[in-house]
């Protein structure tokens, strides 16, 4: 079987310790053509150098990572998210980015309900801007385990529902493997996602086993419990034609030397049928 | 208000350092009436001396903690682990526990869906013992988190409906908030499980922010991001009426003056309308 990457995309934080440059060099060397910037690889940038240098490397930017953390327990906080929302957009655009990801945030102090209020408010905010500038917005449902601070948007019911409500076609969802494979509604919401296209994006990583930390301890696809290529046909099924990307949050993988952690990823990848 | 720590119970897993004897003098000592035993304080004991010593003591012992893990990919495991719960029903008949309470097990290497399966027959596996010595089962359902091998029941709607079909007046379900607080679907869930007279029991503690381990990061009532007060609210409205029922696994309290640690479990107990 020939080797096919070509609907491969790396995120930058996967690959956590190499700059911007590095990281496009070493994936455009390996075949990949696909690319999600997180936005602290953008700080203190000019950010037509790093459209210059990611256009003349032929990547796709598939995606800028990430806005979102609209809620807040005062109304300044939430404009203040508004804003920075807003920003990342612009970085968006001027990269080239199709998207930003969008993490939706949570407040303590304050009920999941209404944090999922603010959070379809500050989209609704933003989108007259992410459409002009022709940047699209992926909400991207988190596990329940960070509904604490990081997001009460935690199904992709509750992520399905948030994008038909808002109904735009620049408004869809980020199906992210590790957060949502627990779920036994998930082939059914993967199916309703497609049917409304609102499929944006398609993170793959694994649950490792056991997790020794809440954030930083994922593992790559086949080390750890998701069930990887049933989740993959549940996306096919649903029309999803994308990027597949690999986003890698792990301590152990980012101690290694990352040459052999990316090599690791693309053997790991080509195991499953895209 | 007068203190009424009636219908209040603690895990000796919470002040887990405590000896069976020592955990029952001191909770005796503040008032508490209610206990839940964890398996691992019966180890090489005589269960009638302690079945004496509770009943001496006038404690209420509410569950035996913890049968379960039914799952396996190998027959032979299956067999074993209902062995190992006919074995927690019989102690928890000798110590005059009402019931066990079921961590139902997950196995890497097959589906969620299979390992619920293989739940739901190992439950009703051993059910014509629970009942020939009146011991009850709660499935507790516990958080996605720990769906890679604790168990591959995740939700209340989950245990609700395997609770609904093995249709036993000695199989229920056991309501922790920290597993299902962020669960959007937690009121009507909760009724529906009172409806059918399924709420067994009730744990209680809170979601520590931020929680730095995926296990023993447990925090007291009041100190984190749950709204107790509005869970304790539904499971009064389902008509619940029994023990709440305190567990807590935390290396820092656990590291505290536990005499310390159960007067401010007392203390936050107390601020609640229950």
């Amino acid at each position: 079987m020939a080797i096919d990457l070509s609907r491969l995309c790396i995120h930058t934080i996967t690959t956590r310790d190499w700059e911007l440059e590095k990281a496009v060099e070493k994936y455009v060397e390996k075949g990949i053509r696909g690319i999600s910037v997180w936005r602290n690889y953008l700080e203190s940038r000019n950010l037509k150098d790093v459209k210059a240098l990611l256009a003349s490397n032929k990547m796709n930017v598939v995606s800028l990572v990430r806005g979102g953390f609209f809620t807040g327990l005062n109304e300044s906080d939430r404009v203040k998210a508004i804003d920075e929302n807003k920003k990342a957009i612009e970085e968006a655009a001027s990269i080239g980015a199709e998207m930003v990801v969008l993490v939706c945030g949570a407040s303590p102090g304050q009920s999941l309900e209404v944090s999922r209020t603010q959070i379809q408010r500050g989209i609704e905010s933003i989108l007259p801007m992410a459409m002009d500038l022709e940047v699209k917005l992926a909400i991207e449902p988190l596990h329940p385990m960070y509904a604490d601070t990081r997001s009460a948007v935690n199904t992709l019911n509750q992520a399905n529902r948030m994008a038909e409500t808002i109904d735009s076609e620049y408004v869809g969802v980020a199906i992210d493997v590790d957060h949502l494979w627990w779920d036994e509604t998930l082939k059914q919401e993967i199916l309703r996602c497609g049917r409304n296209n609102n499929i944006f994006a398609f993170h793959l990583c694994d649950w490792r086993n056991p997790t020794r930390d809440l954030l930083n301890d994922r593992t790559i696809m086949g080390e750890g419990v998701i069930p990887i290529q049933e989740i993959i046909n549940m996306v096919r099924e649903a029309g999803f034609n994308g990027f597949n990307e690999v986003e890698i949050f792990s301590d152990e993988h980012w101690a290694e030397d990352q040459d052999d952690f990316l090599e690791k990823i693309i053997r790991a990848y080509m195991r499953y049928k895209l």
